[in-house]
């Protein structure tokens, strides 16, 4: 056995203890009745406990150093070199933070997770505000073990997006919330040229997941390997590149929740299940960061899903599953109605436009809390006020504000930006699919999805981790990063629905 | 922290495992995607390896050594005693077999299981024969490591039911036997006299599934604690005392085995709800032994939900639920219907007389296989030969034969035994329960079943594995554990529905 291969036999080990955690994470958020919570937490720690001290052990820590050493090995080969590059990150990174607060950071957000659910469902904020209280301490303590020295929204964002910071963020943002604003503005001049009225109808919940799931079926999602049920806040996981699950919600008057929920989770699961098989288990294995991961929700849930060119081929499907609530009304009606730009309280449910300021506000109050300008007393006000000044309207209630989120309560800050970095990369990702395979858009027209899909497992799925994000994407469209495609296709898209 | 604390902190680490290996494998039964068995099997043996690592490792066996010495401090408290007592019985039996082979038994049987899940479906031996050959093969290996120098079968029994052997099972079913055929032929001999007609028409799948959740409810099932699925095989599992699941299945044509299936695993999970919380995560925690756990299931399945006085009251509602099928027939024939006896293929759909019959059946072929005197290729035509002894009929496929039960290919070898074990068990206690508490059966009349539920719970479930088995059941009945109770039960209660 070579020195890499006995290194990645151990950590074999460690994924698979990852992945147990995954399946009691998606069972507490899927099935677990309530009273499960408390004993799932301490599962869940323990699980995580022994994989950080498998990672961190001295025997794990001298197998890596062999490998290394061995590297001239498989000079040629430079997926290994890679497995080395990612191995070492990790490990540099999980050898800084003690294993008690690895554990207390997971029993605190297994049970924050719960009181979070349960207080979002009664609107109860005071409930929820002690635990976001123990989870901001954990995040700076953490912060401060793992990446000493760096700012402490550096070293959270680090976790999720490699090598982004705050200061590339924020020129970013600045620059998409000036053309963004502007755009918002003249379409509320003429606001009243869309309705979404026939969305809020009474839409059965059974219809609904029939529907969906019909979708998922003409997608491609593969029923033998995943899943979809339902869950308070829809998300994606995988417990092997065969198993991957999706959820949604349900809500009786509000259609499109479902059924771009689907769409959505259902980007998430085409990455991973076509990252290449032989990384499975392996440090190349997973989707190399949650802005390259969000490009892929967003874009089957926008690029294809809100698309003209679906609706052409799906609209009689969705008159069919939904004859007395959209019957008679035009696919035109239909088209601009998912479309209908309008400032909202819900972020999984906002419009493509004014998304992305749902996201900032999350991101300046992820710092102020973690900086300590924001108290968790203050929070909801504060998040009340931003909501007036980026948005113009202010949630009557914390479930339509600040509990509607479950990041948090999870443990989750620093992840919001990388939703707008998802935004920002599908339009480029879809621009360079498009340039490289002209029919796409026919393809759309006739519900043939296989050339996009190709296109997708071959320049982004498949490398899982080998490339960096900033390499991943300079490979996959030729340049780094750019804000422009994104922009373009928000200022075509959005013009020609209202007419302006 | 006393050393008796510090050893139960360590033990707390690998109960928490394995309560997280218990949720994999519920999920694998219930809600997995085919795809992901192959990674299931290997995150089922990490966590086992780790388990075992954990309880057999140097640090824990000085813990152990440490608490026992330190056992005069407590002489006092029994609940300790036992503890240590539970731990040491564990210790040297999980010290004497290997870790590579804890984790091939459980990667093989994770693979195992979903061979024979496909393989049932399809009436497929030849795709299950090669899994059963191996799991044989670790069986024996396992029976030869864990108790060396003790028959292979008396070793794998020891697994369920601490200090059984075939020495002991051997004249209690041979008496059993001698006891229930003659009682079956003289049925036959009058086996007109009821029909079951009524249980074999349509019953639509969710009124099947609403009607169990009714009566679950009804017998006190707390839902916020526990929850009812689907399976292939209906069984219980729990993750914590507040987190008990039990499954069912569902056949459109014969209604009793959802039914019966709910009532039987509600059984089980009324046991591990019960136990006194202060063993959680201790050697005390989860029901003594198989034998035990079955005789409460049985107990709620047949004494409480097979008998006259819980139709009296449930009846009605019965029919409300199927007004189609039972809206006009009358309870008495339904009540008979239910309690019909006749020679069936499939042990848990079988009536009380004959279903010891298909457990020895089981008990006689698993020691010959395991002895070598019987092969693998020839054990479907053994199954046939043996249902022609002892019942008089053949199954016509190997779904309705060797292939019904999941056990063996779950490594479930030695298993069987314990549920005549139940049964005989289930009598002995609800004799006792009803000489304590003589309102029971008006009780049951009445759908009041706290009576019954506390009687359980105080003088069976409360006590987890601080008592053997045997002691248990002493202290409960005030005997040994003896066959007159069930037989007499049988007896009577089946003379009664023949009018013999």
């Amino acid at each position: 056995m070579s020195a890499l291969d006995a290194f990645l036999a151990r950590m074999a080990d460690a994924y698979h203890l990852g992945m147990a955690n995954a399946v009691l994470n998606w069972d507490q958020r899927t099935y677990m009745p309530h009273g499960g919570a408390e004993a799932r937490s301490r599962q869940l720690g323990t699980l995580a406990k022994l994989e950080h001290e498998l990672v961190v052990s001295t025997q794990t820590q001298d197998l890596l150093a062999a490998a290394e050493e061995a590297r001239g090995e498989h000079a040629e080969d430079s997926a290994q070199r890679a497995m080395l590059r990612v191995a070492r990150r990790g490990m540099d990174k999980a050898a800084r933070v003690p294993t008690d607060l690895v554990v207390r950071m997971t029993e605190t957000c297994a049970l924050g997770e719960e009181a979070w659910a349960g207080a979002r469902a009664d609107d109860d904020y005071a409930r929820f505000a002690p635990w976001l209280e123990k989870i901001i301490a954990l995040k700076k303590e953490y912060a401060a073990a793992v990446m000493p020295g760096v700012p402490i929204y550096d070293a959270l964002l680090d976790d999720y997006e490699e090598g982004m910071t705050a200061a590339a963020l924020d020129p970013l943002f600045a620059e998409l919330k000036r053309e963004t604003v502007p755009l918002v503005a003249a379409i509320q001049t003429v606001s009243d040229r869309v309705s979404d009225e026939l969305l809020t109808r009474d839409y059965d919940e059974g219809a609904q997941q029939e529907f969906g799931r019909k979708i998922l079926t003409a997608c491609g999602f593969p029923w033998d390997r995943g899943r979809l049920d339902a869950s308070v806040h829809p998300f994606c996981t995988n417990f092997s590149p065969n198993d991957v699950r999706i959820t949604t919600r349900y809500e009786r008057n509000w259609m499109p929740g479902s059924l771009f929920g689907c769409l959505h989770e259902m980007g998430h699961a085409f990455y991973e299940l076509n990252i290449d098989p032989a990384y499975e288990a392996t440090p190349l294995g997973g989707g190399v960061s949650l802005g390259i991961h969000e490009s892929q929700s967003r874009l089957w849930e926008n690029m294809v899903g809100r698309s003209g060119e679906f609706w052409e081929r799906y609209y009689p499907e969705a008159q069919a599953a939904f004859p007395r609530q959209l019957g008679s009304v035009p696919r035109d009606l239909f088209y601009k109605a998912i479309n209908k730009v309008s400032p909202s309280f819900i972020r999984v449910e906002a419009d493509e436009v004014t998304y992305n300021l749902h996201i900032i506000l999350r991101y300046e109050m992820e710092q102020d809390l973690l900086n300590g300008r924001l108290s968790v007393k203050d929070a909801p006000g504060a998040w009340r006020q931003k909501m007036r000044e980026s948005l113009g309207i202010e949630p009557p209630t914390n479930r339509e504000g600040i509990l509607q989120d479950v990041h948090w309560s999870g443990g989750g800050m620093g992840y919001f930006p990388t939703y707008t970095l998802g935004n920002i990369l599908s339009a480029q990702f879809f621009e360079a699919a498009l340039a490289a395979v002209p029919t796409i858009r026919t393809d759309l027209r006739a519900g043939r999805f296989s050339a996009l899909y190709e296109w997708l497992r071959v320049n982004v799925h498949q490398h899982g981790r080998r490339y960096t994000p900033d390499e991943l994407v300079q490979r996959a469209t030729g340049k780094p990063m750019t804000l422009a495609p994104y922009v373009g296709y928000l200022q075509s898209k959005f013009k020609r629905v209202y007419g302006l």
